[in-house]
């Protein structure tokens, strides 16, 4: 219980690591403009679209905010979850034309929360998709709409299905 | 003649009826926050999305809207429709990822009338969809972005092509 | 080299002739109405939908947008790039739900520059898409949600991936 405990804050420590080299290393600059409804971003070659995203919340303080985009990329990863295992089973696509991406920003423990779904296609013009792991833009570029919502939303992990969900209000379960 | 018309305005009432009863059935409560630009919406397992929507519109009086989201549901119902038999032939996708779901809100007849259309995907990540029918989420959640116009806007059918349109002015045809 | 000049001259006033004859056929009369955060448009069968927003973007002065939408189309053609020869290879989908459509307006050269990808789906559901050549109305019609920017943005070929990019501040490259 006690090593559980320790290996689990270590897991935990790791991963706010991670994501605190992951977030910090993006820059931003000449990436992102206001504008009256929230930002738009503009990704390049070899950037990381959902460290670039974690990493416009916490410069902008963003509280909450829906996101739109397309682009092209080089590798974009889905997961399909598996109920039984709680695991997402992975497939990743590569040089892959971004159709669509939707999503939100929101927190959880303390950092930014992403969550994106979306389609891409390739020269077979098929659409393949769903909940996004992660994805590098490629020869091309990614286009991000960001629409500000002021209230701090946080997500929080729903026993009765065990997934993440956005909760709305304070206390939200 | 006089048989039909009791049966049109029999099925008329009937139509309002279930529309009645399925989006008064569906409580907001915390499933709600006002932004800047509208409204978002978090909807839970078990919620019939298409309903909450037009509860939605019903509740805050919403005069038309644009919306999109993303989600997983439990099931997800779409219709090709077939201009030879004037029906939409159905198709239903279970426990699927909501890639996208883009449309609108507007009225017809003094009742909600959304226009939704979207992409699912399973565990072979492939996507499928088009015009909704019909949606209800599953063991996850559905967030839907909704940005408020303040026309009242009504939906007609366009006699030359047997289909609904929104209707952006008055008298629209 | 002169006559290479001459050439490239000649086609670019041919482009702009084409942009100008096509964008200016568009009537965009009862297919706008202006919203808090933009513009909503409603296209009808036979309407050309890139053209139809090239001509919102000059008869309005958009400076820069988002856009998002759905409809029907009667022809919706999208291209993949084929890096080492420098073109697009183009397919045409016929009769088809367009499920989404998601893209930005910006400029280039004087003239509306729209960046739009989509997917589109027939009667097995199954979709396809990618970046949009060009779309017609069908016999449906087509929504399109115009979020402002009140940025002059511009488009330009970044010279390492030979594609266009949209430039966020002046002088990008």
């Amino acid at each position: 219980m006690f090593i559980k405990t320790l290996t689990s804050l270590g897991l935990a420590l790791l991963a706010a690591l991670a994501f605190n080299a992951s977030a910090q290393a993006q820059d931003l600059t000449g990436k992102v403009t206001r504008t009256p409804t929230g930002y738009l971003m503009v990704l390049r070659n070899g950037d990381d679209v959902i460290a670039h995203i974690e990493r416009l919340a916490v410069v902008e303080q963003i509280q909450s905010a829906s996101i739109f985009g397309i682009g092209f990329m080089r590798e974009a990863t889905f997961g399909f979850y598996d109920f039984s295992r709680k695991v997402f089973d992975p497939k990743t696509f590569k040089d892959v034309e971004l159709a669509n991406l939707t999503g939100s920003i929101a927190w959880k423990e303390g950092k930014p929360s992403i969550h994106a779904h979306g389609i891409v296609t390739d020269g077979t013009f098929i659409g393949a998709g769903g909940h996004f792991l992660g994805m590098t833009v490629g020869t091309g570029s990614c286009e991000i709409t960001v629409i500000l919502h002021p209230h701090k939303l946080e997500r929080f992990v729903d026993p009765s299905i065990g997934a993440n969900v956005l909760g709305l209000h304070p206390g939200a379960k």
